[in-house]
């Protein structure tokens, strides 16, 4: 039997051994991702980001939960740590995690650190996602640790993207709430016993405002394009709610269950779940092209000359776009 | 004249103006890069990276104005905000930038969001930064917001990495600075007179001591080659020192930029200016080249067949890697 055809069987140690192979990127695992690939596109893929110290861990896994014993649902999550490129990361967390969740055979949970390049995680992110989606899981949970641009990317891999934050976690955060922000299809306020949190609620809800004055918002991924509509009945349109949870004492969980079944059936009825996977696999498809041609092109080229035209570089004789012109017009010698 | 020699003659009005246009990557943008390429490799590219609420932005406007004051030299900041992709950021920070440091001919400023995606915006922030270093200022900051891979791969470009906490910032911070550490050069404890500064600093030495036990590390870009020789003399190694400072007060100041002074000597004596040099002309020229042949393919490539091919992969009928392998062999039918 082959690993693949395992996996849609059910066994957790083809899936976990065909995971590993997907992180690093092996041709074996690029083979058996590509016999899953038609068995893809079940799933609902839900990211879950948000600055540190905002409890997102702990939210991920009370959701969890929560659709394991209310729903019946499988549910994979895929913990990415984009901040920790050379030791690997997450580890407090997943302690955490395997105390809620171990041993319950509905869930499997899968921690990443980044690999060097930010493209590079993006992609084997996608994969992971994949084979989980693949195996038949319900729900992809797909979790960041941070806020940057990095975590904005891996954030188009899903369909429900929810934002996580919390009172009263210093200035510089209120710049980054205005970026973030316009990815978010939730909003969480966590750890929301905690003072400030009136403050927090009302910043979020003049920023929302400002982002979505009675306007119809397409937002596809990767673009967004705004229709301004002043007074027309809002159909087709979506406004992130803002929740509050009290995640490790179990408050709010289901309010936010809810509001992710909501988004689930607004993207149904509005076309965007289609929109939201095309958009994704296009971004997929470009990014392993790019890849096949950058491999073929230096498989092509002798080792040699480029070293050369790198040296030229290096010494300041020619600009990286000169050099580029030469390695492009094939001009050897 | 052309623009690049206005800029070369010190024109600030001209130098805006290629700012924008290597910002925004058109034609003539590339082309003056170009032309001043062999002007560069001068500036020292000063990156300040670390959470929010750290006050990076107060450290980097004291160390310009201790630069513009003790040692008249010229000064550029490059702030990016990759937790921004669409609305353009880190405008808080410049309110406080402009009154401290307005006014003054030997200081520019730079602001920059992320558009779209990370790889544009960290080949962008390059370009800007070569622009800078040809038009002969001395230093080049490279401010980044938050702490992810973005920041990781953005600080890549800086000969000296500056990596900024604070004492009380949360718990998962904790998390962060286990893989940011390891990019840090200098280390600094903003609001040093915050409680909890004890602590910060203990944490900080006792994960810099698992880093750094008595090793010879050789710290090119990219990559980490460490040698393990116990009791050796440290020779060609550089341990990053731990600075406090309270950047709203000046205090600390002068011994930050003293260890900067520091790490530039040994970057010069060690070899690693050169081998950090290369590594970074290295990835942009990669980065130049996989464009180009995207770019050229794309071109050759009928559009229609193109979309017909994706729509194959949204359909699940054939998976990403067989339209990749599609695409390369050329099968257009």
């Amino acid at each position: 039997m082959t690993l693949s055809s395992s996996i849609l069987n059910g066994d957790r140690l083809s899936l976990a051994r065909l995971l590993t192979q997907v992180e690093n990127d092996l041709p074996e695992g690029r083979a058996s991702l590509a016999e899953l690939f038609p068995h893809t596109g079940r799933a609902h893929l839900i990211g879950v980001t948000g600055a540190p110290g905002t409890g997102k861990s702990s939210l991920v896994n009370q959701l969890t939960l929560y659709y394991r014993k209310q729903e019946d649902k499988r549910v994979a999550i895929v913990a990415v740590d984009p901040s920790s490129p050379f030791t690997g990361g997450a580890v407090l967390g997943d302690r955490v995690r395997m105390r809620d969740l171990a041993g319950d055979a509905g869930v499997f949970i899968r921690s990443m650190a980044s690999r060097g390049s930010l493209g590079g995680l993006a992609q084997a992110t996608a994969g992971i996602v994949q084979v989980f989606d693949a195996a038949g899981y319900d729900v992809v949970m797909i979790e960041t640790v941070g806020a940057g641009q990095s975590e904005v990317d891996i954030a188009k891999l899903a369909h429900t993207t929810i934002v996580v934050e919390a009172p009263g976690l210093g200035d510089d955060i209120q710049a980054i709430k205005a970026g973030i922000l316009e990815i978010a299809d939730i909003l969480v306020i966590n750890k929301a016993d905690r003072p400030g949190v009136e403050n927090t609620e009302k910043s979020l809800k003049s920023m929302l405002d400002m982002a979505h004055p009675v306007r119809h918002v397409f937002q596809h991924h990767g673009k967004m394009e705004a229709v301004e509509v002043p007074s027309a009945p809002v159909y087709n349109s979506w406004i992130p709610p803002i929740q509050r949870t009290i995640s490790t004492e179990g408050m709010g969980i289901a309010e936010v269950a809810d509001a992710i079944a909501r988004h689930l059936a607004h993207l149904r009825e509005s076309g965007d779940w289609t929109a939201r996977e095309r958009a994704r696999l296009e971004v997929e498809l470009e990014a392993l092209l790019q890849d096949a041609l950058v491999d073929r092109f230096r498989a092509a080229f002798p080792q040699k000359q480029y070293d050369e035209i790198v040296e030229s570089v290096v010494g300041r004789n020619i600009s990286p776009w000169e050099a580029v012109t030469m390695l492009m017009s094939g001009r050897l010698k």
